[in-house]
């Protein structure tokens, strides 16, 4: 047997190593809870939320379930501090970090009892986060959804390649939005997968009606990862795309990126559904997406055709 | 049971589902016919061959085995006439085109009694195939060495979305170096794997030892696809990658760029291995590359790699 789910079933005490992925405007603690209650991880995104949020969203969340949640957290958000030490005092089982060094507050969040996860986007960050103390690691390929690395390395070459420099579990994200592409994955060697852009077609996610009516009009080529000179980040293509991506055909610095981008682009386009205007970040399984449903009933749908798939070679 | 190579080893009368990737410097007779003796599918790339020198290598390889081969022709290329003339006076069996329209030879090699297979890097692509008559196609996603496409669709996300659009088999290319990428592959829905970048390290691939060796010391990152504004190529870092970037941060225009691109540049480093000035075409399976062996052993190392792991879901 080559497929190994347990080291991070067991690392979270849930049932299905299948996590949403934390995401800005979209995952505050309805969709949170509604995985979770499906047996899968459910995450809150805090990258999005001022402290006095993120406090009522676990709140909530602890109220809406009984099963372990997690809650993302930029390492570079302006609140920092203020989020670890809710996220401590509210007693928040499980940690990912994300965009910045894994040194800085593992060691925190490990004292006070918490799992704390990484995520990368390559071999070289993985070992940093392994040796950081971190209990496992997201490996976020080319395709997933909003912030990412500049090596453009795909979950396909990613995965492997991870799992060959680092001993903690390994969870795979980008591009996987169904049974099949999570059995691929497990494949080449992840023990859970991290998804994200399936959950915004969700009922329970935060974001826009619009936005999640592009999310399933989307298919292939139209997503695009950007802003390579900030920090990269996979956007779907609307007008606001176009500027920067006109600003980058003129070579505009990171200055003029910084004033084009501006302040609340990505809460215009994700939770006020301004499509022209607003920042839309959604990764390339939005080609895979055909309806908008219940969470429970997505991670019931991908484990479902995941084991299918599994047990059909059992025949 | 959800894999079925039987379409393709059926189609071309081949033993295993691998397929040797068309590379131009690097996949003449000697690879070819290495590739199909160990019961693959090899393919003599005609884009660096004069209609004299493509005549050749059929023949070297018809006198090397007595398996079938293809000849991988770009719709592209100069000598293009000329080509499928001696493809089709020679009886090769089976033709991977590239980089055109599959409408304009399709029909003419298959009334010759050939089989056509299409390269694409999208659905809209592959439909097109379909109608033009090809008896399967190549769906290669954006990790691929060498020309892609403009939508940057990754394997993990294109095979699937391929696979939902069109009946005729699919073949996966893009990040497959081993075997456990190519059962990944298979259970994304291909019929069989197309490996290019593996090949460059072995030894009978034709290209430079100083490209051979600069690729597998090459690791994630260390490739990017290029050159957006004339035909996408994914190429290795390099001094000429250099400067290439530097001209397309400044806007370079598309004839900038042909003619900074030049004449030769990918014979001059992948076949007279100038690392330096010249274009080096490759995918970023490299980073999984550890020696140079025989093209038999690798088959064979990926063959048993595939077949162990399947059979470890069968206990």
């Amino acid at each position: 047997m080559s497929i190994s789910s347990n080291e991070i079933t067991q690392l979270f005490n849930i049932e299905k190593p299948i996590i949403q992925a934390g995401m800005i405007w979209a995952s505050g603690w309805r969709l949170a809870s509604a995985v979770s209650n499906a047996g899968g991880l459910g995450i809150i995104g805090s990258g999005s939320m001022y402290p006095e949020i993120l406090r009522e969203h676990i709140k909530k969340c602890k109220a809406a379930t009984d099963k372990p949640f997690a809650v993302n957290v930029p390492l570079l958000y302006p609140n920092i501090k203020e989020h670890i030490q809710i996220i401590i005092d509210n007693k928040v089982p499980i940690v990912f970090t994300s965009a910045g060094n894994p040194k800085t507050y593992t060691g925190i969040l490990k004292a006070a009892g918490i799992k704390v996860v990484h995520v990368v986007s390559s071999s070289k960050f993985a070992q940093k986060a392994e040796a950081a103390g971190c209990d496992a690691l997201v490996a976020e390929g080319f395709e997933a959804g909003g912030h990412n690395g500049r090596e453009e390395t795909t979950t396909f070459v990613l995965i492997p390649a991870v799992k060959e420099k680092v001993n903690i579990p390994v969870i795979a994200a980008g591009g996987i939005a169904n049974g099949r592409q999570m059995l691929a994955a497990m494949i080449l060697g992840a023990n859970a997968v991290q998804i994200g852009t399936r959950f915004i077609a969700s009922e329970e996610a935060s974001c826009h009606i619009n936005f999640k009516n592009a999310v399933l009009a989307a298919g292939e080529g139209d997503t695009k990862l950007s802003l390579k000179k900030l920090t990269p980040v996979r956007l779907l293509k609307n007008e606001f795309y176009m500027h920067i991506k006109n600003a980058e055909n003129q070579n505009a610095s990171v200055e003029d990126l910084t004033t084009l981008l501006g302040r609340g682009r990505a809460k215009k386009g994700m939770f006020e559904g301004d499509l022209n205007r607003g920042e839309l970040e959604i990764g390339q399984a939005c080609t895979h997406l055909k309806t908008i449903q219940p969470a429970m009933e997505i991670v019931n749908e991908i484990w479902n055709e995941y084991n299918v798939l599994l047990n059909s070679f059992h025949k």
